[in-house]
């Protein structure tokens, strides 16, 4: 398997048109083949227009058929592995065992949202029966559900080829809600992307699923994704990236005559609050835990921790040293992209200029380090863990240090006691998480904290590591804004993500055999419904 | 109880300072005492920042205490029913017996929702506990709900002076979901207003809770419900009213620097569908069910059948012959204030001028009908019920077609035969109902139609009438834009309407004491949660 460099659309493929562009590979820094051609916006509106005469069509699909083409997508993408990775370790300079378990949880989330379009649940449909003879007035039969929105268009993402992109969680969740779906290739991994969607294509024909159920357009720039954004057919859209792209797709959805929803999942500082406690009875194990989580993916991780809030203290600074020593060992890693590791070397400059703030163990750490990458192998990826220190009355001072750096740049926070580190927790802007590190005994008296941290973040953790996103019913990759646009109200990850793509429909006195499977008495889906103000599987009597 | 015409900020009231302005009375066509003092921005900050010093609190309250404030609010609604309903009539014109109901309804609401706050369904409480054994990694014990956004902004509606105002479903769902309540109240109906503040106001006493619970704010113009869109510490809005008005909030919301959701219930036409078959069957039935859909409350409902689209015959000339005569029999009424019947006035007008439309009735119905109406007891507020009628093609080449006239006037749409009502069904915008009348057997004939009216609309309708709303855990009152600013994706009312106001909070690694009552193992509240993958009211084990 080989890509082509061509845009998917529909079961054809986009025509020659726009700029050409290459695959980078970081590692040896250079550009390779194939040339792939930007999309062009009659490309983009083709997509729309396949899309949206599928989507009568997968708006009536089972659900059951549904999770048979989400199987299908990931039997494809298990039998492809080898090519996929050896394409994406080219793309991204991730490590094969890396994108061997991307390619893994990939999988596991198609089947697992595959199995929620089956079941049913996530439809939260409620049922209530008639009453002809209620005074005043009679009660009508009323009866509803999530219905899909309609074509769905995915940015995919830069720092996960597979899991964050053309089939990752944004798309399974919303082919398993009912909506065709358009991706964007990320141009950091187009033929990783193309790989992916052509065999996405094929689970489309093996499953009898009509044209237009999938594109996947390519672009240099941003036209394309922005004419994706506006055409008036598209209904939703899926994003994870940086918080100025997120705002931007944003600013343009809310601006259509119709507002359409977008779901970016953005910037996120990942705060860490390690206690006295935590540190007098398990210093060693956090210097590996938060280093590891700090450093992993070369700091490319929404998750990433960003912030170490600290209180000052001979243990602490002890901590400090022992976790400075580590990262100082930490080798130079290329990043995803030239652009990613040119905004990162910014960033650290940019923060060591900036008063009140030093670097973590001076010259081993900080700005030197960016110096020597600008002159190493690694010309225009290489980076190296940078980290900086402040007070916590710098930080609550200067906004400046609670944006984030995206790379393996954290910032230390000393605060002088436990109230300073709730002010620190207070000022925090939205997060995806916020962890706690307390002793045993301690974490019985943070409350105040913890309700704090709750309020700021949509994944709160006690003793453990922001990165390392369990995929599941109950998990939360969400947050209050910035860390996405819709404030935390939904997650794109766990099988919550469904409901996204979904809008509520009611019927009302409608005979039984006029509607949907799911609303009908028998309850042929077998789903959990609210039937007159109790949840059942069963039949309505 | 009498208002006495100052804001309600916290436990205090606003000081002199912003213009003032009296209530209206409709019917009589004079202003009357008190006079009202708009707020300042200085109010609107003063509000937001106590709202907020009493968020935390309520999002720590149990759904039990929530529960009692919202029954509490309505038994006192209930004591007073007669001084609400004596200062109602006067402000907006409407009959005792309706704005009874509509107290009654308002309480109904109160306490479904308190009842589903204490219930704890609403929150989606999903435990996955932990497998410290699993290979290859261990899978941390996690457990998420939803959590309220904190302060939550609502805008009264003009037309429902109790359930979609100072104490109505927007309220009332906040509350219920753990949210301080900020109204910015509608200048139709201030005095009511005050007087359903200052009793909620009083089970914020009677029930212990802080200041900021609740503030009420007049304003005679735009200014301080921009201030509170506006302001930093607020995090929802509720608006019920029209497009126009709504979509400003909503753009104002959306360029903030950290962008809010706005639930705005705006225009709908809610399109009827008349079958032949029905009318073979149900004419006389249909002439006075539709009648009394499209005249009730001067057809001042947010779900009046606004667009009716016939197959022309020789029965539905007959049908609409019946109805126009019904029409023209209603006799002139006052509608709720001078500016609705002047924008009603100037939109029948501009109507009556469109190419290819015509009256309905000519004389009887139409633009004389306007006339008189100016020349009548009621100058200001007189309407009457002016229909027009236009063909299919007409109709779906003029956007200006689809535009909601908010009053008695409905356009009938002439098709010749199914396909192109169905053509017509395709080109509708969102709606917040669509109906359908048809035939005993002609119904399973119309699954195209039936699927492109679910499409269009959040409530879709088989041989009943679009107005008089159910309030149960099953109904939507929602749609696709314009008739709501989050494309139906959430409801107004109805139970679903608690989770507008939550985001999702997942708890990583906590111990059991650690987790709010919901997510404790023992599940104190008895809420129905998903623990392992099934739904269940039991403990974890």
């Amino acid at each position: 398997m080989k890509p082509d460099g061509a845009s998917l659309i529909g079961f054809g493929s986009s025509g020659p048109g726009g700029a050409s562009f290459q695959a980078f590979d970081p590692v040896r820094g250079v550009n390779f083949e194939p040339s792939f051609s930007s999309a062009t916006n009659e490309d983009a509106g083709r997509a729309a227009q396949l899309a949206a005469a599928a989507a009568p069509g997968w708006a009536r699909l089972p659900g059951a058929a549904r999770s048979q083409f989400l199987h299908a997508i990931a039997t494809n993408l298990e039998a492809k592995t080898a090519d996929l990775v050896a394409r994406a370790m080219l793309e991204t300079g991730l490590a094969e065992a890396r994108l061997k378990g991307e390619v893994a949880r990939t999988c596991g989330q198609l089947r697992l949202y595959g199995q929620a379009a089956e079941r049913g649940d996530w439809r939260d449909v409620r049922i209530e029966t008639a009453q002809p003879e209620r005074q005043p007035l009679p009660k009508p039969d009323h009866r509803s559900m999530l219905r899909p929105l309609g074509p769905v268009v995915v940015f995919g993402s830069s720092n996960f080829p597979f899991a964050y992109s053309v089939a990752g969680g944004d798309t399974a969740s919303a082919f398993a809600a009912g909506c065709p779906v358009i991706v964007k290739a990320h141009p950091a991994h187009p033929g990783t992307s193309e790989l992916v969607g052509r065999l996405i294509l094929h689970a489309v024909r093996d499953c009898g699923l009509p044209e237009g159920t999938f594109s996947l357009l390519f672009d240099a720039g941003f036209a394309v994704g922005q004419a994706l954004v506006k055409h008036p057919l598209v209904k939703a859209v899926g994003f994870t990236g940086s918080l100025g792209g997120g705002r931007a797709l944003v600013d343009l959805a809310a601006a259509r005559p119709e507002p359409i929803p977008v779901y970016a999942e953005m910037g996120s500082i990942n705060p860490v609050f390690i206690l006295p406690g935590a540190l007098a009875e398990r210093a060693a194990g956090i210097v590996e835990g938060l280093h590891a989580s700090a450093t992993v993916g070369v700091g490319q991780f929404c998750t990433n921790p960003g912030l170490i809030v600290l209180q000052r203290s001979a243990a602490a600074e002890q901590f400090m040293m022992s976790l400075t020593a580590k990262l100082a060992a930490t080798p130079e890693a290329a990043m995803l992209t030239a652009g990613i590791c040119g905004k990162f070397r910014t960033g650290v400059e940019a923060r060591a200029r900036t008063a009140g703030v030093k670097p973590v163990g001076a010259s081993l750490l900080a700005t030197d380090r960016t110096a020597q990458s600008r002159a190493s192998s690694l010309p225009q990826t290489g980076a190296a863990p940078v980290w900086f220190e402040t007070t916590a009355l710098e930080f609550l001072g200067n906004p400046a240090l609670s944006q984030e750096i995206f790379g393996p740049s954290s910032l230390v926070v000393w605060c002088k006691d436990g109230p300073e580190m709730l002010e620190v927790a207070r000022h925090l802007e939205g997060n995806l998480t916020a962890t706690l590190q307390a002793g045993a005994a301690e974490a019985q008296t943070q409350g105040a904290l913890i309700d704090v941290l709750a309020a700021k973040a949509g994944r709160v953790i006690l003793n453990g590591y922001p990165t390392g996103l369990e995929v599941s019913p109950a998990i939360v990759h969400s947050g209050p804004y910035p860390a996405t646009s819709d404030g935390g109200r939904s997650t794109s990850v766990g099988t919550r993500a469904l409901t996204r793509w979904a809008r509520l429909v009611c019927y009302q006195g409608f005979a039984d055999e006029l509607l949907p499977p799911e609303l009908q008495n028998a309850n042929p889906v077998g789903a959990l419904r609210l039937v007159d103000g109790e949840w059942t599987r069963a039949a309505v009597a």
